[in-house]
């Protein structure tokens, strides 16, 4: 199957915000679009706009509407989680052999959502990110509220970026936590949000007392990751859940992390005293 | 002060098992030892049979107890955790500037030590590690009970010691969990057995099911460490966890962690079906 220019955009959407904000930029440009909810995962009021619903092991179902849509692009966007390995090999083994299904299955997501890719793409579909679709949720340099940080906050960030380009090639989240040259936490198959809340509980524990430069969350897309596949992202929930665990503020990689509804990010961050920066990855092409 | 090569030695004891250990090691050996144990930080049963009992933050007690010992070599053994930066400002502030302390105390723990034995030798005494008085304690290379690990887990052992590898620069735990290629989790300040208790967790949850190896904790001293201080250590406590987190077993760092009690160690691997290998390190100079 060849990708029909004039076909619209196949939004495949899993859990969170960020299909829904792909759909709203799509439908603002004006531009044809349609999606295709996994159940279990999607948002119940994105479930409601939808064009299908499908189970995300579905994967006849899904190949169906592509075929249907003719699309232009498809952008897998949103949460999938980490499926059964036993479901996983029910559904995909008319696609792929086992012993192939179980070495992805070893891997981390960001493996498994590019194994997602290849079969897409196998298939000839034109596979497009998020941030190429709504370039407008993408994170800028320089800072987004009225809080700056410190100098200090300044090279917690840096080391922040050194640690997740030196954990790059390794299947390993996206965020760490830094105060003073101390890393306070690397972030697991746990997220974003549960790394935070143990961040706070060290805080609080007899035995750690905080640095005293408050900590940074540093988040980024890893070096020469696939944006197409799970982009990092940074919403309202991420600066309260920061501020919860006691940090000065949040640094995010300039053009590699989305920022979610950005009007309520600022404002939140305002409010709660957190400065939020989009720094230059260390790592990047100079433009 | 010059070391007194006929002196004790003298053991600075923080908590855990390891301050016993090695005055077990010492008295076996006929070598004449003194104890120096932190309050508040050291067993009660250690307590008992110590020449003297301070506070962590009374270097001026510390300082005369070695005055008056003139030991031959100072070791620093057991787990001190972090005072608060308040209180290490009032009890070092006769020997060092608030500036100095401050920026002690943002970096990690490892730094922090590094501190004190760098005082303690400015002082003219020798430093010495837990593995020099005791190298019966040091993990050595192949498995340690009668559990052997499959190929799959040679290879995650493999990926941990990689990224322990590359984390080395950093101030960050010394211990990871790899389940295939997939990193579920890299220690904080929090120490290996709650990082052990959030690798069950995740295993339990319905968004992460296991990969199919198991996983491995993989621990060992940084690249370049200086083995006087933070000596990485495993005992049956952390098989206990490890079993209890879901792993299939452990791989240390040979010739750079301790196995605290080897017997009781392997007595628990077996029980629980866990193998405890020491492997050698990637960075390690050829013997």
């Amino acid at each position: 199957m060849q990708p029909t220019p004039e076909g619209p955009i196949a939004i495949l959407a899993g859990s969170g915000q960020l299909p829904a904000l792909v759909a709203d930029a799509l439908a603002r440009a004006g531009r044809d679009h349609r999606i295709l909810a996994f159940r279990g995962f999607a948002d119940a009021h994105l479930r409601d706009r939808a064009d299908a619903v499908a189970d995300l092991l579905d994967v006849q179902r899904a190949t169906a509407c592509l075929r249907d849509w003719k699309p232009a692009a498809v952008t897998l966007v949103g949460g999938v989680g980490r499926p059964r390995p036993t479901a996983v090999l029910g559904a995909f083994s008319a696609f792929r052999n086992r012993r192939e299904i179980g070495e992805l299955m070893a891997r981390g997501d960001d493996q498994l959502l590019r194994g997602v890719v290849k079969l897409l793409e196998d298939q000839g579909h034109a596979v497009v990110g998020a941030h190429e679709l709504a370039p407008g949720l993408l994170a800028g340099g320089g800072a987004l509220g009225r809080v700056l940080p410190t100098e200090d906050d300044r090279r917690a960030a840096a080391t922040g970026l050194a640690l997740l380009g030196a954990l790059s090639p390794f299947d390993v989240g996206q965020a760490v936590v830094v105060a003073g040259e101390r890393v306070l936490a690397v972030e697991g198959p746990e997220g974003t949000d549960r790394m935070l809340r143990r961040v706070g509980r060290l805080g609080r524990g007899w035995r750690l007392r905080r640095a005293p430069s408050g900590g940074v969350l540093v988040k980024t897309a890893k070096r020469d990751q696939d944006l197409r596949v799970d982009m990092p992202a940074i919403g309202p929930r991420t600066v309260r859940e920061a501020a919860r665990a006691g940090l000065a503020g949040i640094a995010v990689g300039q053009g590699s992390t989305l920022v979610l509804d950005r009007d309520e990010t600022v404002r939140e961050a305002d409010r709660l005293g957190l400065f939020v920066i989009g720094v230059p990855l260390p790592w990047a092409e100079a433009p």
